[in-house]
């Protein structure tokens, strides 16, 4: 990594808000240099429509920028359109652009270029319309990296919620908290908050998967035949935890407190909180990638695209966050 | 019921927290008068215990308050314990007591003697321990008062969470999630959030059951099947349904400001936020009961007994809620 690193900005869906994102974001002073890789046509458009007065400074292999883009202005590594877009209209020619864009983020993280990628949101159905078998960022940039076991975590300033399982269906939940599914994200998670955010010691909650995490047995027996021996052998290797607690009393501040980071066993028992809390400042991040990965925590909002009624906010906390985790893991170098 | 309405308050567990937080709330100046049944001896002890200077002044039936308790006092229904208490410590023999205690207030809410009842907390295993099969309050009022479907409503100033499945396992809750329970647990929502609240046309909004609301059928098909036709039938019956939407973008602001209440499918996926939100100040209503009754949010917390390191944040706003309830209740006849 160089002295400055560079960090890479993928604006996903080219007919959602992710360009509109980018241009709002270059009206800020940045403390890092980034690339918006995305078609220069595109942005142009964009900002025509809008009447935002930004530079676009092309920038491209080779020719990485070395300081943060003055306020105002945007590096852009120029990725053509495959099809001319309009605002709100999605359309499925323009699939391999976005697959593209992503692609050219994964491999530059990977050969060192950039020190991490951010992510605006893509449309997976016009993806999979396009012919092209598409589940999410995650699971792209996972086979892209070669990476098996990734973990979600979502994060607002003060509190960060992993999960151990994430969109399945909630009959099939129950059956997929197993031994070495907690396992392998526990550990993931505990190595990534020491690693990629420089917690000496992370400490963890854990969620029941019950509720009332079961109590004793009488609401289900997951907690006493599953989860609590699975943390026991954790805690053997040196990680700390707490819990398994019931969720519906963890998210209280004597709790969160003492911890790092919330592991909830799925979705909806994690994530309404952590949104509750960060509305419009929150950040997905991607654990387990050999990258640092970091994406809104929003949809495409097609129906905004183009329309100035929108809010960078979790935007900027994606970057943030890819900024901090940057440095924490050359510090642990 | 009377001009000025008299309540019930029962402080549950004599081995709790209960008889502290009666004695707290005797300090504070109350609009209404209302009546701990429970022990005298044991609130004198306690009171004691703890050097508070309050005042008990016994009523009875026949004897009721007119008035509001000056600050400083409490109305007490004298009910004898059946074995000695020490703070702290549970024993089997005094369950008997603490459902008297229940009984006297449910069946003094029946015959309108009092305008509602606010329970503190009781241990269910002691309950069960001396040989009483017994679930809980909400059971054991649905009971006496020959209610066969009761709802579990948290509250907090601010947000309501209403729940169709409450202490189920995980794994059993999607199941359980059929046309004719989201049918029953809606319409009592509805009717008792006009009647006992006093809103001329509740708003509920509604959550799906997967992640995502199963996200057009991809990730559950619950939401097509049984949620979806259910509201909509319902819908026809003149009740103001938002959803199924997504539980994590479901608990913002923009989704919340326009509606009275949320109805969560399971206890994870609606009480972490209410209790996060509300930490300290919730209250647990039972909707479905001919009587008003309003509970406090947390436990008997034992080790906390006699100590004076108490809040009673959750019992006053219970008693606040009874309060507002019994005032909408009159006010709708």
């Amino acid at each position: 990594m160089t002295a400055q690193p560079v960090f890479a900005l993928t604006p996903g869906e080219p007919a959602g808000i992710g360009p509109d994102l980018c241009l709002l974001l270059a009206g800020q002073a940045q403390p890092h240099p980034f690339v918006a890789i995305a078609s220069l046509a595109l942005l142009g458009e964009r900002a025509l429509q809008r009447a935002l007065n930004v530079e676009l400074i092309p920038v491209g292999p080779g020719q990485w920028p070395k300081k943060a883009a003055p306020a105002g202005s945007l590096y852009v590594w120029d990725t053509p359109l495959r099809a001319p877009v309009s605002a709100g209209q999605l359309d499925a020619a323009n699939a391999a652009y976005v697959l593209e864009t992503l692609t050219r983020a994964g491999q530059g993280c990977l050969a060192g270029d950039f020190a991490g990628m951010i992510t605006a949101p893509v449309h997976k159905g016009v993806i999979n319309d396009a012919g092209i078998a598409f589940s999410g960022h995650t699971e792209f940039l996972a086979d892209l990296t070669g990476t098996e076991q990734v973990v979600m975590m979502l994060a607002t300033r003060g509190l960060r919620v992993a999960l151990v399982t994430t969109h399945l269906p909630l009959r099939e939940v129950a059956d997929a908290i197993t031994a070495e599914r907690l396992t392998r994200v526990t550990r993931i998670l505990h190595a990534d908050l020491r690693d990629k955010f420089g917690i000496v010691r992370p400490r963890i909650l854990v969620c029941g998967l019950n509720p009332h995490a079961g109590e004793g047995g009488h609401l289900g027996r997951e907690e006493i035949q599953v989860i609590e021996p699975t943390l026991e052998q954790l805690r053997a290797e040196g990680i700390d935890l707490i819990g398994p607690l019931p969720a519906d009393t963890l998210f209280t501040p004597k709790h969160l407190e003492q911890c790092d980071a919330v592991l909830a066993m799925y979705h909806d028992q994690g994530l309404p909180v952590l949104k509750y809390k960060g509305f419009g400042a929150a950040v997905n991040v991607t654990l387990g990638l050999p990258i640092i990965r970091t994406s809104v925590d929003h949809g495409t909002a097609l129906d905004l695209a183009g329309s100035g009624r929108i809010d960078s906010g979790s935007l900027a906390v994606a970057l943030e966050t890819a900024y901090q985790m940057a440095e924490a893991s050359v510090a642990r170098r």
